[in-house]
């Protein structure tokens, strides 16, 4: 049976303005690899509503699970659980569940809960609630649409908690084979070992070391003899 | 007038399988960011042809310029020409030029211009080449899509020489005030400026530092003037 698939919409203008360099992107890509899940695309787009309503609403269409990161805070600029909600037609207010965590996490910490962080507990109607260990404010999960924070430190809590609720399928598998000599050289032997073992995905990735080039060659796939069986083939081509 | 606005591509499993971290995203973003044109939105999808044929006519058809990085080298899994070929219905096949650029290329470092490496020659009808100062192998522009490699040195000198060809808009200046107090603190002042300063995009990026709560508030816009005015009314309120 096929691996469920799933996409990641980051939201941020920190990432499209270059001011900030995306770390949730590699996270996830490496959390879903190791849970059976296919990451096929990732999505990044502005705090504009108009475009995460659209980004969504694609996303969510065509695969299995969407992952959001970004603009759940108490500031203006955080839209995305109204985008959310606009995009399933689903009623967004403060939920007694998500005020009651903010409340209790404020009290603690001798800090007011304010209009500002009330806006944290805007929870669309229908959606459970994602825990956050680290702050306390919720993510959600509407649907298919996992909706979490942008902070990396919650942002990787918040998927641990999610990948526990999810049936993956078979973990990916990967063995790497360094190879020094150019790709220009050893793509024909790719290609051959690419036609036998169609049900592996084989990636070349070159580089340049002290002015010589080399390349890795990844075979991934989820059955780890027929992996074994591609790399046999490799090493014995190359070693012609 | 407003800026032109880009999208990029990124192309490649190694990113969505969680092997490689994206470095060429954080880069075309910054050179975006001052050059005047407005990145909008960025996709990565994985090696397949269906993947990239879509998004890249998606693109394409909703910005001024896009953007792509990788699937330009030798090997079976570069498909990247080929996918933009058929999105524009362009003929592809080795071309004269790229061709040479390539035989005196592998001339000089004494290799064979073999089948594998002159795939990388193969370049859509109509397309203009993008000089690779690094490995010979060129890039294209067809339409406003420009076709670049993944390597990261590669795409910097791809994405020097696209520029020089592109009338951008203003650059994107910005200015940072760092807050040591929690987001939902500084919230409502934010939206107070935010109406005020509607021609500025005003960001509020949280962090936590030796376990106490801070903000970095980013405003950004074209005009100088008007992000100092907004810095100032912030100091002051933050003063209060």
């Amino acid at each position: 049976m096929a691996n469920p698939t799933a996409a990641m919409l980051v939201i941020g203008d920190e990432i499209l303005s270059g001011r900030t360099r995306d770390a949730n992107m590699f996270y996830l890509a490496g959390e879903l690899a190791n849970h059976g899940i296919d990451l096929k695309e990732v999505r990044v787009v502005s705090d504009d509503a108009q475009a995460i309503v659209t980004a969504v609403t694609a996303l969510s269409g065509q695969y299995d699970q969407v992952f959001t990161s970004g603009g759940i805070g108490p500031t203006h600029d955080d839209i995305t659980a109204d985008c959310i909600a606009r995009a399933f037609d689903a009623h967004l207010d403060v939920r007694d569940d998500a005020r009651a965590i903010l409340a209790e996490h404020y009290r603690a910490s001798g800090k007011e809960l304010n209009a500002a962080r009330l806006r944290m507990a805007r929870i669309p109607e229908g959606a459970t609630l994602i825990e956050n260990p680290v702050s306390a404010a919720p993510g959600f999960t509407l649907r298919n649409v996992h909706v979490m924070a942008g902070v990396p430190s919650v942002f990787q809590a918040m998927v641990a908690s999610v990948l526990s609720t999810l049936t993956g399928g078979a973990p990916l598998l990967s063995q790497t084979l360094r190879v020094d000599r150019g790709e220009g050289d050893i793509a024909e032997t790719l290609s051959q070992v690419a036609e036998t073992y169609t049900d592996l995905s084989i990636g070349c990735y070159p580089f340049q070391q002290n002015g010589a080039f080399g390349a890795n060659i990844v075979l991934r796939g989820t059955d780890g003899a027929r992996i074994e069986a591609a790399m046999n083939a490799l090493v014995a081509a190359f070693k012609e």
